[in-house]
């Protein structure tokens, strides 16, 4: 990596948590500069615009987050473990461990379906992928006899994005885990 | 009311919509001015701050949301038809029919978890609030032997408003019922 790509990189790094936390909108470009210590021209030398700023901060915040779920998963032989494994990384979205703003899914989302902001493809796509890898773990449990053949696994793994969400949006709000706790055990009661 | 009392009020509804679809930080007075065709000074008459006019929208919002839930659910006579109603009020945030933006709840807390807004133990007490509806129509719903005596009706309430929550965000997304559909039908199969 030259020096070029490193500082884009370093730029999108510190532009993904004041977008994610701050909002896609509200996040100005003075914020930016004051977080990058970087001038506006350092800036705008590696992005178009604000908006193509944003859209690579939050598909690297989409990316991050996608690897650390799929390297938790990789090494587990029991879709039990896997969906814990799953939950321990979604679990980190509560105190900013490896993403810091909450999840920027939900995020964008709620931020997107009011305002026109370009990343709405994104954000789709995003979540596509994200119930996917939980549709994946259903599918595995289904193959090992861990989980009834008759469950509709696109149906649960919504199920159970959705409530994970919803939860995570209360325990941030709260600081408090138990929402989330909460959730997880009747997940898995409902899933083993 | 007088006419003070009335357009007080009127500029809460209008700034209601603006803030929920919005954002609480990221609505202008300027915008405010222009959504109720008052100047600044004919606002401010009525409110000391933003943040004062901030939180009189979201109560409203809030109230306003209550009202319909709680009147929708009064004259059901079973647990049944009264989470069918709280459903079907729930329903009106994805379209817009009562409230502008989507549900003000989750909105406000998704912003309030990273900035300081004034309104976040209005926030708490909003959820307590939703919570309390769907966990009465729980017990009512044990009372009538309709719902199994043993389901914990606080973790309950609290699992379907998460998965609701988390599913009008995906419906929003997709401008798309069907998330809400799948999860309300699953819903319904764990209580009923």
């Amino acid at each position: 990596m030259n020096k070029g790509e490193r500082t884009k990189k370093y730029i999108i790094e510190q532009s993904s948590s004041l977008f994610n936390t701050n909002g896609y909108k509200s996040t100005s470009i003075a914020e930016i500069m004051k977080a990058t210590g970087l001038k506006k021209g350092g800036i705008f030398y590696h992005f178009d615009s604000k908006d193509d700023l944003a859209k690579a901060s939050f598909s690297y915040s989409l990316m991050t987050l996608k690897e650390n779920y799929l390297e938790a998963i990789k090494s587990k032989t029991s879709a039990s473990n896997q969906f814990q494994a799953f939950i321990t990384i979604f679990m980190t979205l509560l105190n900013n461990d490896i993403i810091v703003g909450g999840c920027p899914l939900m995020n964008a989302a709620i931020e997107a379906d009011d305002t026109n902001i370009l990343i709405e493809d994104s954000i789709k796509e995003g979540f596509e992928g994200l119930i996917k890898i939980i549709k994946d773990i259903i599918e595995f449990g289904k193959s090992q006899d861990e989980i009834d053949k008759h469950m509709d696994s696109e149906e649960m793994a919504v199920f159970i994005l959705s409530s994970l969400e919803g939860a995570l949006a209360l325990s941030r709000l709260y600081k408090d885990k138990r929402y989330l706790d909460m959730i997880t055990k009747q997940i898995n009661a409902m899933l083993f």
